[in-house]
């Protein structure tokens, strides 16, 4: 059968690590798909001085992407620039020259992955973007094919390597969010400005994502209630241990009788829990299905090599349909049309909730805060307090039982007025074992 | 799209599971697949006595397979019947018939899966076998496309669900092999004759055909080295523990420079790894890819619903397969065609040891034990004796650095003969973490 021709714009870690893989295993891709994938052109502004010991010599090598979409032997385009602005005319000019697309681009595919599915389909083309969500676990194609007969009930997941390093190397030493983050930047796991990784906007376009493909809906990230990890200190991960619990950024989706809803958040999870093991810049996947119950998918959030992995899979996969003649025909992120998607706020959330408190200690306080938690009918829990050798700037901690995040909401506002408060209230929920 | 039709043989717990979520989900997979799924046929022994509420009125009911792989409507037969008779005959028939085939016939797979994969793809068909291997883990979509870019180099896994919830169970209460297992039966969680699950024959199968899927090669399940879990104790848990191990009867399967390394067997594992926390009747597959690193995957091991789902989720695949006309076209049980099988004998193997003992105490056991390893150039490690009030069948544990299974062996076999031992003595291999 003929050879099917890639094409791939962007020459980063991740092109790199897909080219290798491609080079290197170039036998076993043959026999798995009875052709060969053969990388045609390769596109990056630096192009003129990059090594490319991956490439086969007679691939075209340019700095200008339009070279690679309007390459009359390219069957498949690999996005690997990210972004929206430029890849975004990348995809643009592939559709538009009836390539099919391979792409790890999260944004783009968060924000406008549903319009861009729609027109890959009325092209006759193959999309595919495993890459792009939690790049080392194919749950892209778990979600697609795998599960595809189940009805998905919930998902919760850790989408973002880095927050979950900085979180787990916190818990392991005692060491401050900005230690960790410093050394996380030396280290270049974390970029210079880390906002998208700790305020969790980048886990927020992966969660979009997966909720598109679990659910078959259109997802707004807008819609998404996001609040990031600058606030926890190594001593909540003391309090939370007390508890029997840990600390993580979350990723829950959940189908309530009212619709979606969505949100990325720290929140304290049972140690007890499989999604309390994944340490280090690992990202997991939970999903709970209706008939297929819980199942659980771990592995690595980024690299060139696990990155490079989703990208030769959904290749693979792509150029099979290419030569069977199978162009994409229902889209993921529409694919139960049964019914208009809700966006369910937060607010309507119940869970237990952690309260951590740091205070100018007086007599008093306690009675104060349990005040203000009872007029809002919220029924506490337990006061915990760790040892400590101050009276000024104390934490410690109130849990309480499943309420809203409404009346959480209202109770910690009414509590930040109060003078003996050095910070506003951190409150997180308590997540059910998983 | 025309619809894709469907004959279920073999309607016990699984079929009915599958029956109920092609009804329930009826649109929800019409709107994925853009067609719809619709059961033409059904056939059981009993067939006149069921009450069959999700299968259509005008669906044929049919106490004869023979109708359903040669009835002129049906495109997929799907055989639930299991074990390696009639289940043969029936793939043969709808082979003939140039009817595409989903089963969850693991024992039939694992021993003539490579045949019948070559005869399908010669008849131009389709074939999907997830629901053979843990359920509701999609295991199979995962290595078939999930990460087929990677080349594996090593799986281990939790493949029979029966075992594990006798093992947990006897870790979590302290009850013994014999008391939990005839709690089990009961409970109906354990057969009658329990041999298959507890004896390690059921996951050898099941290791069979996930170590051709990862490979490439065709697998003999009698080459694979099984060894089962009747001779562990609820002592051998506290010995565990007291060395941050638990015991999980471990499917494992290795590259090595030398060939294929396959076994079933009792192991001891560190209790921080992820495979650790993998309790009752769950299954889970750890996965090494030279360039994907470490992925991990868990579910459901059985059950009506959960193995519903992979059934269902195959028919999709097949179903979309035929419509798009792309038969199979690549076994996966030999896709890489790049060297021989060559099973590796586990003798082989080096790793460190626990072993096991029961005596009746006497002063100079230790030195004999010791003299014996030390003759095979054993490294001794440690030896433990948790408190204990008799002088009679008393277990101690010795544990031995890294060393070949070939010399524990020689070295065991030489111990059994030694008067003060009550039974020979239990040698489990020490899992590096996962």
């Amino acid at each position: 059968m003929k050879d099917v021709n890639v094409g791939v714009i962007g020459l980063g870690n991740v092109g790199s690590g897909a080219l290798a893989i491609l080079n290197t295993n170039a036998e076993q891709i043959a026999q798995k798909l009875g052709f060969r994938l053969r990388v045609a052109a390769v596109c990056s502004r630096s192009v003129a001085s990059l090594n490319l010991p991956d490439v086969p010599v007679d691939a075209l090598r340019t700095a200008d992407w339009r070279d690679v979409v309007t390459h009359p032997e390219v069957d498949v385009v690999v996005e690997l620039v990210g972004g929206t602005g430029v890849a975004k005319e990348m995809l643009d000019g592939a559709i538009a020259n009836r390539k099919s697309i391979i792409t790890a681009n999260k944004e783009l595919m968060a924000l406008e992955g549903a319009d861009i599915w729609d027109r890959a389909i009325k092209a006759g083309i193959n999309l595919a973007m495993e890459a792009s969500v939690a790049g080392g676990i194919p749950i892209h194609t778990v979600l697609r094919e795998g599960i595809s007969g189940d009805r998905i009930v919930a998902i919760a997941g850790i989408l973002n390597g880095t927050s979950n390093y900085i979180l787990t190397e916190m818990e392991r030493r005692g060491d401050s969010f900005d230690q960790v983050l410093a050394e996380a930047q030396a280290l270049g796991y974390a970029e210079a400005d880390p906002t998208a990784d700790v305020d969790g906007y980048d886990a927020r376009s992966k969660l979009a994502i997966l909720s598109a493909l679990a659910f078959g809906e259109r997802i707004t990230p807008g819609d998404i209630f996001v609040e990031g990890i600058r606030r926890i200190t190594a001593q909540d991960f003391d309090y939370a241990h007390q508890l029997g619990h840990t600390i993580r950024l979350v990723c829950s989706a959940q189908q309530t009788e009212r619709g979606l809803m969505l949100s990325v958040r720290p929140a304290l999870i049972p140690q007890s829990t499989i999604l309390a093991g994944v340490k280090g810049a690992y990202n997991a996947v939970w999903v709970k299905g209706h008939f297929g119950a819980d199942t659980f998918y771990y592995g690595r959030g980024a690299g060139p090599n696990p990155t490079g992995v989703a990208v030769v899979s959904d290749l693979m996969r792509v150029a099979r349909e290419i030569r069977s003649g199978s162009p994409e025909r229902v889209s993921p992120f529409a694919h139960e049309r049964l019914g208009v998607y809700r966006p369910v706020s937060i607010t309507q959330q119940h869970r237990p909730y952690y309260l951590r408190f740091r205070v100018d200690d007086r007599p008093g306080i306690i009675a104060e805060l349990a005040g203000i938690l009872a007029s809002k009918r919220i029924g506490l829990e337990a006061v915990l307090q760790l040892p400590c050798d101050t009276k000024h700037d104390l934490p410690f901690v109130i849990t309480v039982e499943s309420t809203s995040e409404l009346a959480i909401r209202e109770a910690t506002e009414q509590m930040s007025k109060l003078d003996f408060l050095r910070e506003p209230p951190l409150a997180l929920p308590m997540e059910p074992p998983l």
